[in-house]
């Protein structure tokens, strides 16, 4: 929260508002017992933080806004390719089995399924977990199999807004985002993973701002 | 809470600061293009609620307060019990593949061990998906065996910042938190767990503090 210093005559100004909106500014002079001009100045600045509302011809109202902008401003200013961190590939050819030696060695949560260099697909830890329980020979089934298939993969790009993707991490129920470029070759989409932003970049990007930087 | 609500030339005001540095009101003035009295109020605003600070014959300086430590104030606000979920818990004697149903029926990545209703461990998908890639009998061997051991599972209690879990979070390269009540029964420390703060809470309390509330 942020920390003004309001005077006694601005506190006393809020509460009379809070009692008794709307209010005129002259019944406002008369109970704090000073004369309208006197209070001009406070009333300014109380209706331009935010506290208050000026509404013509009715009188002052306690302001229903509510939120910390300046927070809001600060988070939507940050980009993912401030947060993002190196993303783990592997080939869709690859066994299930190489692929989780991969996300262990690699200590993540989610893989990258490429093609000839091109995001095709995404495969988490619970999906690892959940082929791992069954019958399925992991020697010998490609990871190609049972990933989530583009465009079924959620993306973000590098100048995207971290809170979007905090936002898209949340809609969509996943772990990680692979931050992507695209290209076109021939009329064909090329999509490369650059990066990646999961709920651990959120994470250290809350406890960034939580520091005194 | 203040909402503050920033005019553009407030904004262009902050702008010059930062570039110009100790300025005088003057030359603001010039910059922006308006007179020395019509500035006035704005300063004021400015340097009331700490974002800029007068200095006496030098000029206007930005205050060591600046935007980022007011959302540094705000977020060392934010208190575990007001982003925490429900945990999943399940006793120590359960088979490993009753665990990971759980897991699954519940959509959570971590499942906190119980004794008699106190907690005594945790497990991660992660977890599973290495004892799921071993020869273990998933039906015969208890979670109790492959859970990480109190005291090494990491707590945060109701009244924690979510900042300093957050924090914790990052350190200690975990999913999620216990969130624990402790209590002394016949000398015994008893640990009850009340809920979770996990990464998902992380980013659904940064994308709560994106938004405009």
């Amino acid at each position: 929260m942020i920390n003004i210093n309001l005077s006694p005559r601005q506190k006393e100004i809020i509460k009379l508002v809070k009692q008794e909106q709307p209010i005129t500014s002259e019944k406002l002079a008369a109970k704090v017992g000073v004369t309208r001009a006197a209070l001009r100045p406070d009333l300014a600045i109380l209706t331009m933080i935010g506290i208050l509302d000026a509404k013509p011809k009715v009188g002052y109202v306690c302001s229903e806004k509510s939120s910390v902008s300046l927070v809001h401003d600060y988070i939507k200013k940050i980009k993912v390719n401030e947060i993002m961190t190196k993303a783990v590939t592997i080939d869709e050819q690859s066994t299930i089995y190489d692929a989780i030696v991969t996300l262990f060695l690699n200590d993540v949560g989610t893989l990258w399924i490429e093609n000839n260099g091109n995001l095709v697909g995404a495969v988490s830890r619970k999906d690892f977990l959940k082929v791992a329980m069954g019958g399925t020979d992991l020697n010998k089934v490609p990871v190609g199999i049972i990933m989530t298939r583009m465009p079924n993969v959620v993306c973000v790009d590098m100048d995207d807004l971290a809170y979007d993707a905090a936002q898209k991490i949340i809609d969509h129920e996943v772990d990680s985002l692979p931050v992507v470029e695209r290209n076109y070759e021939n009329d064909e989409e090329k999509i490369k993973v650059v990066g990646k932003c999961s709920k651990t970049n959120i994470t250290k990007l809350l406890v960034r701002l939580g520091q005194n930087l």
